[in-house]
């Protein structure tokens, strides 16, 4: 097909088209004549997918680097995808005051700790890594000596829980190398508002479960 | 003191103060004149209460309602801090778009399954219920066929397990119901981004094991 028909297509305006083209995230087409270039199927199909990565969060930066090490990495798993979900852009923080950079520094320590700990590899460059100090920092911030190691842990032990079902070891990267990278991004990123809201529903079942216990606790039953 | 000092020190305008204490907010001062109203520490430390209580997102209403309860319920726990919770602004979603109406209804069959099966104790009309609805909406519109409740079951139980440690039995409601509802309500939502970017640290590992051990499964040493 022609561009244009690519352009309606995909719903990608032409000259997005051409930069993507520019910037590596999309091959050309095949050459047809002096100034015409014929596009398939797996044109349509790239856009949509650097559509959907843009629209659950990726900078471009984060997209072109995602697709990039989704078509040089040579194994069949892991490093592209380690590589996208590391370069999602981080949660928004509940609060915009940034903490000290005392404070940055104790986070950054008990993540490190952690890390080790717990045998994860962590990349230091990444925003995931970035983000997990900066929200660290945050809760230090509001606890001071509240928040320690062992509490950091079990947050810890609940991700890797996440973690290990939601990335199976019988799962297979699938078909597509562009399936297994919009898998595990979308993944990554539409099940958070799940998570969030059913950690609320389980606080609110749990303060009401408390409060039965105590109200029991203080009127017992008389034989 | 008088209300001059009361804004100063809180840091609230004056006609934010009286705003609170017509809506039932903030306490009456203690009457000294004909115009003139006594203010005292409580003062301060309510307009505290209610400017965290904002800052993290909780709307007017929300605040009123849980402010509410914390002044009129008779037990220690459990009733006002779950009103706080529940009433917590959720998450904002990671798509714009939303389910259709067919969506919705099973994504609240679900949930209703699943609180039955854990025996949550649910408020269908608290803002944490509509926002794991909308959630659940979006994972199944993703995911129509794959997301099914033995993996809303895995979730859940991630959730009750943070629950667990996050309000343990031993937890006093403390000193004051104020500190009280302030660290449900901190706590819920300033350890929301610290949840997520761990998740996705989780992930980068995970996928790096997971691409370290089909690496060693197709390559093995050989005597």
């Amino acid at each position: 097909m022609k561009i244009a028909e690519l352009s309606r297509r995909a719903g990608v305006p032409i000259p997005t088209i051409k930069f993507y083209i520019r910037e590596g995230m999309l091959p050309r087409g095949e050459r047809t004549g002096r100034n015409q270039a014929a596009y398939s199927e797996a044109h349509v199909e790239r856009l949509g997918l650097i559509g959907t990565l843009q629209q659950v969060g990726l900078s471009l930066a984060a997209i072109k680097q995602a697709l990039q090490a989704m078509d040089s990495t040579q194994d069949d798993t892991g490093d592209f995808m380690a590589i996208a979900v590391g370069a999602l852009a981080p949660p928004s923080p509940a609060r915009d005051d940034v903490a000290d950079g005392e404070t940055e520094a104790r986070a950054e320590a008990l993540l490190r700790t952690m890390a080790r700990q717990r045998d994860w590899s962590i990349d230091e460059e990444c925003a995931a890594w970035h983000a997990a100090v900066r929200a660290c920092a945050v809760v230090l911030d509001a606890w001071p000596s509240a928040f320690t190691e062992p509490d950091l842990e079990r947050y810890a032990a609940v991700a890797e829980q996440m973690a290990a079902f939601e990335l199976p070891e019988t799962w297979n990267p699938a078909a597509s190398r562009a399936e297994a990278l919009k898998y595990v991004v979308l993944g990554t990123v539409l099940f958070e508002p799940l998570i969030l809201a059913l950690r609320r529903l389980a606080h609110v079942d749990r303060g009401e479960k408390l409060r039965a216990r105590r109200a029991r606790a203080s009127h017992p039953s008389r034989p």
